[in-house]
């Protein structure tokens, strides 16, 4: 009777988001997933790979058993 | 640095639904708001209304302090 | 990297509760559940049973991937 | 007939976090929040402070419109 979802504090994107504009990115995961709206997050490859940079997610939404989410990178980090 | 939402139990329309198609709601409500999606839900007018029937959330979506549900209704009191 | 946690909308005790005061009860439970708290919510021996009466979550307690909830029972279907 | 919570995504102390153990500590917040439990999560003393360290959350407790964490220190930042 349960809804599973999962806490996330940080954006793993896996190489699959999408570019929609300059800074603004789409990415689609499976599950239900709970993200931190509108507050500094950082963006990581892989879990354990360096973090990318930190974005603001912009908009979550939950359909069909995944998540989209559409984050704006405002920050980058220089090694990557 | 936290991010305020709520968890709700029941859908509390308020008479602010569209309908998009016969039995599929929208309603957009003020803040972020956790809803179990895909299972069965109470839908009232207000919140000490008699139940209007029941529901499945079938989409969520949080976007610039709002939330937007899309809602199929799977039965209704016959007293409504 | 994510915490997965469970939504729940009711409380199901498969009979495991344990009574502490006159309508008091302990109901430890498997993962990360999230439970509204001092929010009238339905109390059932099984997920597809009736319902045994209302409760109110006191208390809400994650520890070693399980959930204790203390609850006060606040009213019993007269059917049970 | 919601429940309000906030999501957090580090331990911001401002200093009233009590020692139990040699790198558990107990912090009690206000209001019902939620975080990560068993994910190492940032040390603040204050949301624009440096970091302190990096935290293992043990255990969460929502009683009386407060949340009380019991967490591990698991890295302490030099610089403090």
């Amino acid at each position: 009777m349960g809804m599973p979802l999962e806490l996330n504090t940080m954006i793993v994107t896996k190489g699959r988001e999408t570019r929609v504009e300059e800074n603004l990115f789409v990415l689609k995961k499976k599950g239900y997933r709970l993200y931190p709206i509108e507050i500094p997050i950082e963006v990581r490859k892989t879990k354990d790979s360096d973090s990318n940079g930190t974005a603001l997610i912009k908009k979550v939404e939950w359909q069909k058993s995944s998540t989209t989410l559409t984050y704006q990178l405002i920050s980058l980090n220089s090694t990557n």
